[in-house]
């Protein structure tokens, strides 16, 4: 099944009934003097609904979870939401009691403001772990955020940079199809470039069918589909597990892992119900999917110093987890991203890392290949765990490429998994490593 | 206890009736224009024993395991032995059936030329991943090195030169000490500077008390200590229990690890056994360990590109394995890493690495802390989850050191480890990250 769609502007402004706004109210207190230099970039979002909306949401499994995942997670339980604010240069993590009241704060002000009910609010950050949140500022600037609410693309635009960290871009797409005769629109914005390796669920639990679990990534989604709660959450939960959760910078996962999604059911469609055979809930669940790929894809492109955006496409393994399993400890072995740096086809070090993973690899069944667009059909360097004829200069044009897919075959059952890596950089390094000249300036 | 020992020179020709010896036989085929231009550093060393030993090992539990450690594995049952020939430049890994007939081949020329039994020889290989031995170089290599056989320390220097790789020097201990009235020598070489995170067990299949399981490294260790089969195999297992297995420089595990120990009885002691409550095993386990602890921290100082060397203390985990898994964590995560590499005390990393690590963690109990050897009061940064007042520029000089301690309390049981660890650079990248170029310099 492929729904049409088309890609419109807008990105959680396009659905019908949603205003936004970004602005700046110095989180990492430059005014004081003990922020850093990095400039008046805004720094407060909020997204808000004209009307009440159904909510669901996904959250990082991190057991040291942020404070405002804490307050999201106990507020999905009604599911009824009208707003988000979001703030970056602060996770509100490992801020202990105060950190929990201040998120709470940060949404009784948001609703204040808006004259809506507190628990209408959610609440996500974004930033340096363990600073206490300068709540004089957050006030001032969901005051500022709530007069310049607007529905116009650039209205959406202040909040998309206003949740940057060490993003270099915004991160936006929404998206507009039929279901059932009306015209639906979806949403969204991300933010994401280091601390990235999400797993998250619908209540921070583990669950056990997610193997390796490791951003700060935010991710808040807008629908003016009119859809049940339940069905929501199944949708969101689905489509997460095949795009943000499918997503590897650094392979350490972060304590704030947040996505967020909004349905206020302006559209006026018929009701979106999973438990209904109909196929509006699959096209729903298609464009979800889009959305939610599209924006995860954005986040390991501008990785951190990241040069190359890889593709693996594992087949054949034991089951699901295992190729989850797998395909990870490729993706996240250090060795095997530092050659894919320097664009090396190092296959030596991939079969070291399905080896060592805790996956069930037979050296003499792994097959692997690489293609990229311009080179569609798979060059398979390994058959049985063997180098084919294939020369290295040919693999090279291949992993020389900005984008390439690497395809495992481990031809040991039917388990598969797709996942999306960067490749890791000097750059990575020399920007994490930090200024300790300037405490500010380093990184959550 | 305590046992008083001296540290010799001669490392493995140390203990009475060892020689050794390291030779060039060109194993990068630089000779016929397709090998690397490292120059003529010895690839070839042969390590013997007068008289028959006993012999213990432990390797590499990576499921795509090297053919020499497949040979090893074997071998190991009959548990005799009286020579070790070893290569770099080549690890013989993903090589197929020609790669293990290439490895007894190794074997079997040795004992030839030793005029030994073909089962007594070990073999071990380093370098290259998924490259054909070149079996001419080899025996010629072979030759050279027995004729040069000899019992001085300089002999020893050239057979630890020859297995280095990537490492910028060789390494190489020997102690000597009283059991039961006798001078007995521990003497030991190894080599390894990246893909080192060893787990390595007796027969290469993982035993479910090593939760995290990732260098090619290779050590040699050789005893004129009398100490029965079942007993060395004991001492080994244990002293790299408490040495190998708790290093890390990258998280990669290797094909190859490989730790062999020969015990030849010259000493004249009373044979040592576990299964006696003597005092003896207790002494010969602990310098054992002496001369594992110090070889393994060896690796991680020289680890490639590695500007720091970090002790992680992790005590108050909920059991042992709970504890490795949650120092494993802190040790392999790519962010913690490049702080310490800035010098940064960066804490936030730590919490965010403890928190989406297996292990049990309770956000509100847990303490961290830094300390060095001019500073071995520790400073606890987090206590309860929480900053402490000790001041970030205190805790930055602490950090700012070439070594350093990092001091974790999880508050939530009687597990404990302790992880040797390094930092993670641009240099390592830069190294890492290839010359397509010239493919012979690609690491393995």
């Amino acid at each position: 099944m492929n729904a049409e769609y088309n890609i419109i502007p807008g990105s959680v402004v396009a659905p019908l009934g949603f205003k936004a706004n970004g602005v700046f109210c110095d989180i990492k207190r430059i005014g004081t003097g003990k922020g850093s230099e990095k400039g008046q970039k805004p720094d407060l979002a909020l997204i808000c609904s004209d009307e009440k909306c159904v909510t669901a949401g996904m959250f990082t499994t991190n057991q040291v979870c942020a404070a405002p995942v804490k307050l999201c997670i106990q507020r999905m339980k009604k599911g009824i939401a009208r707003a988000i604010v979001a703030n970056s240069g602060n996770a509100n993590a490992c801020t202990g009691e105060q950190g929990l009241k201040d998120a709470y704060e940060m949404a009784d002000e948001t609703a204040r403001v808006l004259n809506i009910k507190d628990e209408e609010v959610l609440v996500a950050s974004t930033g340096r772990i363990g600073v206490l949140m300068p709540m004089e500022n957050i006030k001032s600037g969901i005051h500022l955020a709530a007069e310049n609410l607007g529905s116009k693309a650039k209205d959406a635009d202040k909040a998309a940079v206003s949740i940057m960290t060490s993003d270099t871009r915004s991160k936006q797409i929404a998206v507009e199809f039929n279901l059932s005769g009306k015209t639906v629109r979806i949403g969204g914005m991300c933010k994401g470039a280091g601390m990235i390796h999400p797993g998250m669920s619908p209540n921070g639990k583990r669950p056990t069918t997610i193997s390796g679990l490791h951003a700060t990534m935010l991710c808040f989604l807008t629908t003016d589909a009119k859809i049940d709660k339940k069905s929501l959450q199944e949708a969101l939960q689905e489509a997460v597990a095949q795009s943000f959760n499918r997503i590897t910078v650094d392979g350490d996962m972060s304590t704030n892992d947040t996505v967020l999604i909004l349905a206020n059911g302006r559209a006026g469609n018929t009701e979106v119900s999973s438990s209904k055979t109909g196929k509006a809930f699959k096209t729903f669940l298609e464009m979800l999917k889009v959305v939610c790929c599209e924006l995860a894809k954005m986040i390991v492109r501008d990785g951190e110093g990241a040069s190359r955006f890889v593709t693996i496409y594992l087949d054949g393994a034991r089951n699901n987890i295992d190729a989850d399993t797998a395909a990870r400890a490729v993706a996240n072995s250090v060795l095997v991203k530092t050659s894919w740096c320097g664009g090396d086809p190092n296959w030596g070090r991939i079969m070291d890392a399905l080896g060592y993973s805790n996956a069930k690899i037979v050296e003499e069944k792994v097959d692997i290949g690489y293609s990229n667009s311009e080179s569609p059909k798979i060059l398979w360097a390994i058959k049985n765990g063997r180098p084919t004829e294939v020369s290295f200069a040919d693999l090279c044009k291949i992993v020389g490429n900005k984008e390439f897919n690497v395809h495992i075959n481990l031809n040991n059952g039917k388990g598969s998994t797709v996942i999306y890596s960067s490749d890791l950089t000097e750059e990575y390094v020399d920007f994490n490593k930090g200024n300790v000249s300037d405490p500010t300036l380093l990184g959550g």
